[in-house]
């Protein structure tokens, strides 16, 4: 494997940036029911915590969605993040997601000076990358940093992982995301998938970042050696809080980051106040049913319904899993 | 770094053998208190996943503590594991720590051909070399496998690890352990650990293996980085089971070994029939204070008080940890 660059532990890394995806990946499992306090909480604990990033959902087209069906948070309207965020005189930036496919964004994303949003992330599947690319030019030209989160690359192949590279390289986007949307790379494979991915976009002048699940219990490991081989921007959820087996505990990250701009206190703080409620409102993070469809590179949405009946036939679903690929 | 073994996910590793230790790190958590059926289940379990070595317990002194304060698995008496195994007519081998300073191993432990046992892991601090030197002599000499496991590396110079690796290397110790005792390395140092180790250990044809927790949930991950660097022995628990924020899950392990040898359905049934009421009845496994003293490198048992008082207020803990060191 080529090493193009290989960063140490003692390594001052000025491009590194952290990124809370809570309200967005943690909106999947309590279906974005987010009390004001939680996200003011939250806003505030990020900004102390030196959190670069603080991503607060999607924007989801209410023509496919139903609004009265979930939490504000689906939808991203700009006076629920002003409601929450005012003017953001503050050096955090404020991100929003956007499913190429589901956001009516010509229409539902206004132009930047009208917004306290910095950053759309777009998230497609390699088959949209048509509607990815037009979102992203759209968004850029609105004013708006970009990402995009090519999904599910463990079911892609090389050759089309590396067209699609060159493809959004020559797009406006500044971000280009390594995401393990089933939780089933190994650390060596996202070294080798961050080193393709940091060679290419480095070309272009684009940003790396990273996005892990933890299904089996890698999604700190591969965020760390994800920055080693390049990625600037890592994704972490307050306890792991995310769909499944959750995401890169973003405790974990900052204990780890030892450039001083990061702090843990203000995050633990925030744990101490919200998390031990949700814990016990919501269930999410590893577990034996996410072992397995991480080790199968399967779609995790077998794995949480198996938790949802509270089975433990662990055989029974193991088979199931394999007849259904 | 130096690379001496990088082995890739494709690998075949004749030498790669899984160490169950579930009773053991688990018996901890448990004072040793597994019923017979859980034991003799574990052993089935263990023959059908292929699993190479299960350890039992300690062979603690009983001069030392007393029988009737713990399981009987914090003392191995032969008699206990033959109810379980009889003769062990699988090629399962048989595992059983002895710790430094803690086990009456000249009157305890009996010739080779008078017990069931395959192997002896000596478990010892680095001041104590002497005496598990000592330890490894007699055990060796009475016909054991013996392995040596140096605890808390994280707090011992580079130098004097090398210097110990030296020593112990000339002795008839068949394996040298990397312990990550509070799970405070990253897999980045693991890989240069192990691979320092490989180095000398292979110079004078002894294995490495390493044995981790999971205080800042790189277990896992830590342990098969430790493979491609040349770990040869992998321990691993049942759901992770170990004191603290436990260990490597044995069936994360299982699932990752591609080698048909390996099958991860059998574990699963136990995990089915035992470990539901296990979780219920005790607690382990990552959590905030482990991740603290993980990432502060401080032995866990200020963090198992913790969780014990059922207390939530981390920060006082994270500052009380700052007192302690």
């Amino acid at each position: 494997m080529a090493r193009k660059i290989d960063r140490t532990l003692l390594s001052y890394c000025p491009d590194l940036q952290v990124m809370d995806c809570t309200l967005r990946d943690g909106g999947l499992v309590n279906n974005f029911e987010f009390s004001d306090e939680f996200v003011k909480d939250l806003y505030q604990a990020n900004i102390k915590s030196g959190v670069d990033y603080m991503e607060f959902g999607y924007k989801a087209s209410k023509n496919l969605f139903n609004v009265e069906d979930f939490g504000k948070w689906k939808f991203c309207d700009e006076e629920d993040i002003r409601a929450i965020v005012g003017e953001n005189n503050s050096p955090l930036k404020i991100s929003v997601m956007a499913d190429a496919g589901r956001t009516d964004y010509k229409t539902d994303i206004l132009p930047k000076q009208d917004s306290v949003v910095d950053m759309y992330r777009i998230a497609t599947y390699i088959h949209q990358l048509p509607t990815a690319i037009d979102m992203i030019e759209d968004i850029h030209e609105k004013g708006y940093e970009t990402t995009v989160n090519i999904m599910a690359v463990s079911k892609v192949n090389d050759r089309d992982i590396m067209g699609a590279l060159e493809l959004l390289s020559k797009t406006s986007v500044d971000c280009i995301y390594v995401v393990d949307s089933f939780g089933s790379f190994y650390p060596e494979q996202i070294c080798d998938l961050t080193d393709r991915y940091s060679e290419v976009a480095g070309k272009y002048g684009k940003l790396v970042g990273y996005h892990g699940h933890n299904n089996q219990q890698l999604a700190f490991a591969n965020t760390i050696e994800a920055l080693r081989y390049g990625a600037s921007i890592l994704d972490a959820t307050v306890c792991g809080m995310g769909r499944g087996a959750g995401n890169c505990y973003l405790e974990s990250l900052l204990g780890f980051l030892k450039n001083p701009k990061y702090n843990l206190v203000p995050m633990m703080r925030f744990i101490e106040k919200h998390m031990t409620e949700m814990k016990q409102n919501y269930t999410w993070g590893f577990d034996l049913p996410y072992l397995m469809t991480g080790i199968l590179n399967s779609h995790p949405s077998s794995a949480i319904a198996f938790q949802k009946a509270k089975r433990t036939d662990y055989t029974n679903f193991y088979n199931e899993l394999h007849d259904m690929d």
